[in-house]
């Protein structure tokens, strides 16, 4: 299997995000015979919608997820918007053909809908999200578009997403989505859960209906920034190997999206950054 | 009880590491009315064990725990080494008459004792960690000296310590100490544990039997250093009065102990740390 594993590789354009626009991405990564991307709502923006959909086509790519939506907590006057932000996602998700809408759904108000009032009830965030996605929910089913909650790890709690575990994720999919209908699911990174003892178990509680996005990068000793410092594969501390084992034993074989933050990565030119992807999937994933 | 919370307030002697040997740390703790600190096996060490025990004397201190044990993940032919190391700082503990000897789990082995041989297998230090602490539990019990697991923020797991929530320390206690005798429990820091969904749960499970200890700082947006920027209880976005409250309805009236790893804090004079210390357990705790 592993020879073939670069043919399922899937390139999160955050990772090249400083060294072209998404149409130069697009066929960066065509021409190193990538064969999927994962775009971002800004760099599609930038370029408009209807240029993204046709480099999608031209380039021959399919896509692994669309990112992002989410950031439901806010205050209460400024819920229609949020609303209207993630339609909005969701429709752009389902123009350019994307499987899923991945989720970073928010943390405190203040730093995920920023201008909001300042507090520090956690919880008061969760059950936001959670009325959030059950609304949300209703629009993606119309669309067709399945929604991807991406628990992030920890130590993004307060600002950018107050669910920050698998179980917890799941637990949201139980409670809205009790029937499994495949319209929400989750998008395991190994970046945010490669710690959890539970891992294991809770990616065979989510099983196929509900892993929607594997998506790799990994984290390096000592980490120097909480946002900008994550790692290539196999230069960090991650046995990805083990975790792409456990869910294509649930999930079966699917795109491997590699999304790194990196101001490192961000400063090398976009080809010797899609060659090592290429080759780090055959070594390290 | 909010007037009277700072008669129960504990300094960690990390706190102020920069601004002065143990001695001096002591001796300015009795300056300002506090009557407990938790002592570091470096600063005991630097002014030597018999000082440092009649330093707490002389300053009529209670100790709310003694810094730190653990690091149990090792190269299997340092064992002994690691099994010594612990039962040392168990007899400090002991001599200094600490209610709990603090344990950090430790990571992954080349980081919890440098030198032994890079892996990336969790588990296999998980396993680890459980060995070392059933080996220490027994010279614990022995010693009549409480072990309090510290469950580290999961951006820890892989140097520092590889137990990350309330559920996994508590599981191991349950494993290791089924009959609940006192000698093996937690510390619960708000840093590390503050994001934690199931925090009062897991609160409510330990029970006064296991909780140990109760540390507080604040989490700060953004933290720009993984290790030394933690915040003063106030600055950040923890709601530690609702923690506070849960640990209490389970424990009762205890020390509160202010930890602090911070550039910013090491940097300011002893006294105004310690005046804010206090301050904050008024305004902010």
């Amino acid at each position: 299997m592993h020879q073939n594993i670069e043919t399922r590789l899937s390139i999160n354009t955050a990772t090249v995000r400083k060294q072209g626009d998404l149409v130069q991405i697009m066929e960066a990564c065509a021409r190193h015979g990538i064969r999927a991307v994962a775009p971002w709502r800004d760099q599609v923006a930038a370029v408009g919608l209807e240029r993204a959909v046709r480099a999608v086509r031209e380039n021959d790519l399919a896509l692994s997820g669309y990112c992002r939506g989410g950031m439901f907590p806010a205050n209460p006057d400024r819920r229609a918007e949020v609303r209207d932000d993630n339609r909005r996602a969701v429709d752009e998700a389902a123009a350019l053909g994307a499987p899923c809408l991945v989720l970073v759904v928010g943390g405190l108000p203040q730093f995920s809908r920023p201008g909001s009032a300042p507090t520090k009830n956690l919880m008061q965030a969760q059950t936001q999200v959670e009325d959030g996605l059950s609304e949300l929910l209703e629009y993606a089913r119309d669309a067709n578009l399945p929604l991807a909650i991406e628990p992030l790890h920890p130590m993004y709690a307060a600002d950018r997403s107050c669910v920050n575990t698998m179980r917890h994720a799941l637990d949201l999919c139980d409670r809205l989505d009790s029937g499994r209908t495949g319209l929400l699911g989750v998008a395991v990174d190994v970046y945010h859960v490669w710690w959890d003892p539970e891992l294991e178990t809770q990616i065979q509680r989510a099983g196929k209906k509900r892993l929607l996005a594997f998506h790799v990068c990994d984290w390096l000793v000592p980490t120097i920034d909480l946002l900008q410092d994550r790692g290539m594969m196999g230069d960090g501390v991650i046995d990805i190997p083990k975790i792409r084992g456990w869910v294509e034993a649930e999930a079966g074989i699917g795109h491997i999206e590699v999304e790194i933050f990196s101001e490192h990565w961000w400063a090398r030119p976009m080809d010797e950054v899609l060659d090592t992807c290429l080759s780090r999937c055959r070594s390290a994933v």
